[in-house]
């Protein structure tokens, strides 16, 4: 852990790839939250109409939020990031594979674990952003 | 100001248009923050392809920030809201309308000024949330 | 309904926001159009598949004719416009609040109400141009 | 020509893929003339971010134009359509290549000349709709 | 067929418009695949949310099938190409037709015969490249 | 090297995340080779708009390229694959970080060192899909 706080100072890029320097977990975060919504209502309502358009509109929300993941992934997490958090290839993965199985079910908790590992990868950005 | 304290209950649907009633003004606010980065960058960099990279990415950011504006403006926002505040529909075009501008230059005050806009519009949606 | 005659010259922007200066609320038309068919098909035609398509093509359709309006809204109409039109912005509001109804409903009346609301705007749209 | 008053009533299809029956080349038309307008925008005005701009724009509205007129052939048009109308492959052809052409041209003639065989293909059009 | 040996050199453009000069139909036999992969898939799996999953993402995937074939019917193929290849105009436009029928269908057979114009398509494409 | 011969069976999921079971790295390599014909054209025609033009459609094609990366680590590469290939995970992220380079250079050698990336990409992919 300690080799975290003497963690070389990484220049960022940023989520447009220009790079222009703005990253935020939260846009990550704000989709799954859909997602979870998402599977929540289903519970509640089993209107064929309903359901088709949750799942429409599920897939749509999980995506956004691999595809801002990959984003972190691919352009703001630099190699010594990745030195510092030797978990943090394989906690991404694992985030946008949970990710895929909310796109698979209408159970909440599948929701759940995708935030779970969302609010990881941010107690790392933050930690990277203010090493 | 008095009526918003007694505004009426609203029923939120969400950024998803299910409703999954999930919103978060944070993702204007994110994107308009790479607008504004964007043009600070161009500011300090003159090489061609440079310039044209962040003028690409300037307009999809930008784009961005206003569909975002447009779906608090079209799906969270009620007409008990717009009553709240008479103000509302003028403040959301007007914040459209600066990020069209800022799409159209390259100076970070056009940046700034959709970013204002996008605090006043911010404010209004938390009150309304714990109305 | 005078002041609408005397309205003052407004310098008009484009779909596109460059701006080129071409727009056309036939773009709403036709995408609602197409929402309004697709709720008569599925009136006549309850296969499981077919209700699924019907489902995922019409939200497509709508969210393309709330796009429309949002541009009109954004990039068209000027503050001369909302002046003298002063019910234009609740008129272009429930005008995407019906399509949002309309994604939700396999109703064909809430596809016709969304069209009455685009006539209306579209009334307007060419008063103004040729003001 | 004669053959094409007796042409056989053919099932239309729509713009949507399910079909939901509604097609109209206006789509075609409003995109290419703004890419026609654009053109004569950049004319006027050779500031070199209104330059990439107007370029980057000019490339979506063309590609949308394109994608109009693959959807009339690929969905619209039928077989009996094509053997009423021989030149209707080749016209088509030519109308999206004449687009590709505007994109790599500031010259609105080229614009025009897209406009040109849209106008073709919409008289072919609505001969179909009413045979 | 001696026509196509002595087919005059075409100069090629590229599947991105600009053109890079880059194309390949394997593109569009890869969505088809996985068009087909996912029909066979839905007939030994009648879950609901399965169904609805798998009818969403065949139309995105035929959909893209159908984008890769209108950007070598457009881009790629020329009308020397057109002229040593007579049949290739209704080959292309049957093969789209072929997507949107599977599109509507959870039949594999659909998706096999959609694969089958490809491959004709495809002979066609790497005759010309060699010629 | 010994334990990919040995690697477990592992169930293979698809790019269009349902999954249909169709992966092929031809996808991100198609996309790539255009990024690096681009750089190359760039190189041999100094024309203003044809650099603007280039410069845009180069951005989306690496773009595709690098989302076509990710869907191949997120959804077909599994625990077992990156236990049998410890390097895979930063291989797949030095590619995309490479395809970001070669958004932002008019050097063909940077499509190239992307083009490289895939080449051991594709490598690993088809021994996974022997073993």
């Amino acid at each position: 852990m300690l080799s975290r706080l003497f963690a070389p100072k990484v220049k960022v890029s940023a989520h447009c790839d220009l790079p222009c320097g703005v990253y935020d977990p939260a846009q990550a975060r704000i989709e799954a939250e859909s997602v979870k919504a998402i599977q929540e209502k289903m519970a509640a309502n089993d209107d064929l109409h309903f359901q088709i358009r949750a799942t429409v509109i599920k897939e749509q929300r999980a995506e956004l939020a691999k595809h801002h993941l990959d984003v972190l992934w691919s352009d703001y997490f630099k190699p010594p990031h990745f030195e510092s958090y030797p978990e943090l290839h394989t906690l991404v993965n694992e985030a946008v594979k949970a990710l895929s199985a909310a796109k698979a079910s209408t159970d909440p908790a599948t929701g759940q674990k995708a935030l779970d590992y969302i609010a990881q990868i941010d107690k790392i950005f933050w930690e990277t952003k203010k090493a």
